[in-house]
């Protein structure tokens, strides 16, 4: 009998993915720099919810060790134009620097997070990927570094983990500072299939975006910055 | 016709209710104050399911304005003794100072959080009541007061509300610095019907608590120490 070879350290990551192009971007960069990726995706009554299909697609396509679902139960009233059917998206157009928009959904980053935190801790994960960004979602308070960081301080004085130690507790928003066109081309040197991904607040049958809403805009306006076609609205 | 008198400016607050004594002396502490209360349950596979029939009462008799039982998916694997059914519930007696016990549930207190927030940004609750303590919980980092006011700061950044102003997040433990017995003598002050509480990890048919874990001695020393009997043991 030979002794089992002493086991590599793994390094683990938990991948918030919402089957979007910025969360698939994550994840592509978490598995890039050598992390097992551990996706974690939430049904919470989105009218989007094609982007769960998404993400599993995603999540298989690229090497994800685990892909869990979680269902979460958001509180009435619902104050979003993503989670109330009756609401209308918007399709203003998009800017930076103004007020928060109605697509804002009531402290959703923060459940994202905290049920990151949960999983990350029962399977030894201290690092959570995150695809926030600041250039082109300014409006949206728990996108922005100061609220990160914040989280990730409480994180690490909250657990046992980050307690005792063991595992460092770690929030990466490696999108943060890009322009939606940077984010793009790091995806496609990545070697992201775009046609997997949705990104569209309201799409139509067979999860076809509707090409209107501030994040189909978003999307259309880094790929034409990029120089690249999006092969999910060809 | 005369014109509507103004109305009085509610004050809501959101208390994280378990049916325990402690949660329960929170929610009538915050009556107390003059809050709207709303309280907020949770079923997350606990083996003490009788918390959540006994947080329905408390919050029935006390008068909360609303209350909600969310269902949370913990992740796999259940590192809990309070989640595993096949783990054991420590009896081994009580200590300050010690490691963090095998009762811990990974991020609860983050997710409980988490979801107070989300809740009270959509009814307008910025105060989030919840009955952590440090005395005689020290082992659990998810009940220190750096926790608590790292995690406030996280929603004062990064929500709508918080941002926006209008509603001052804000975590009030009003328990932290109790120790057992004063918990007790300031519950009976304002009048808590002991009997709807319960706190046994781990209660036998109908909830009757169990009296040997670590919750129950907890408890019973408290009532001892304050020279009154606990009528759910009687």
């Amino acid at each position: 009998m030979t002794s089992p070879a002493p086991a590599a350290t793994v390094h683990k990551a938990v991948i918030l993915l919402s089957g979007g192009l910025d969360s698939s971007t994550c994840l592509l960069i978490a598995r890039s720099e050598g992390f097992e990726v551990h996706a974690l995706s939430f049904e919470y009554g989105q009218r989007h919810a094609v982007e769960l299909e998404r993400a599993r697609a995603v999540a298989s396509r690229y090497g994800a060790a685990s892909h869990r679902v979680l269902r979460i139960e958001l509180p009435e009233p619902r104050a979003s134009a993503l989670t109330d059917p009756d609401a209308v998206v918007p399709r203003g157009g998009v800017a930076g620097g103004g007020p928060i928009p109605p697509t804002y959904v009531p402290a959703r980053n923060t459940l994202f997070l905290a049920h990151a935190a949960a999983l990350g801790e029962s399977i030894g994960a201290g690092v959570i990927f995150i695809g926030a960004n600041v250039l082109d979602y300014s409006g949206y308070p728990d996108c922005r570094p100061e609220f990160l960081e914040a989280f990730e301080r409480a994180l690490q004085l909250g657990t046992k983990a980050g307690v005792e130690g063991g595992l460092e507790f770690e929030i990466r928003a490696p999108l943060l500072a890009l322009t939606k066109a940077d984010i793009v081309r790091r995806a496609a040197s990545l070697g992201l299939d775009f046609a997997l991904t949705s990104s569209c607040y309201d799409p139509g049958r067979g999860g076809r975006p509707c090409g209107g809403c501030d994040s189909c805009r978003l999307r259309a306006r880094g790929f034409a910055e990029a120089g690249l076609a999006d092969p999910a609205v060809a």
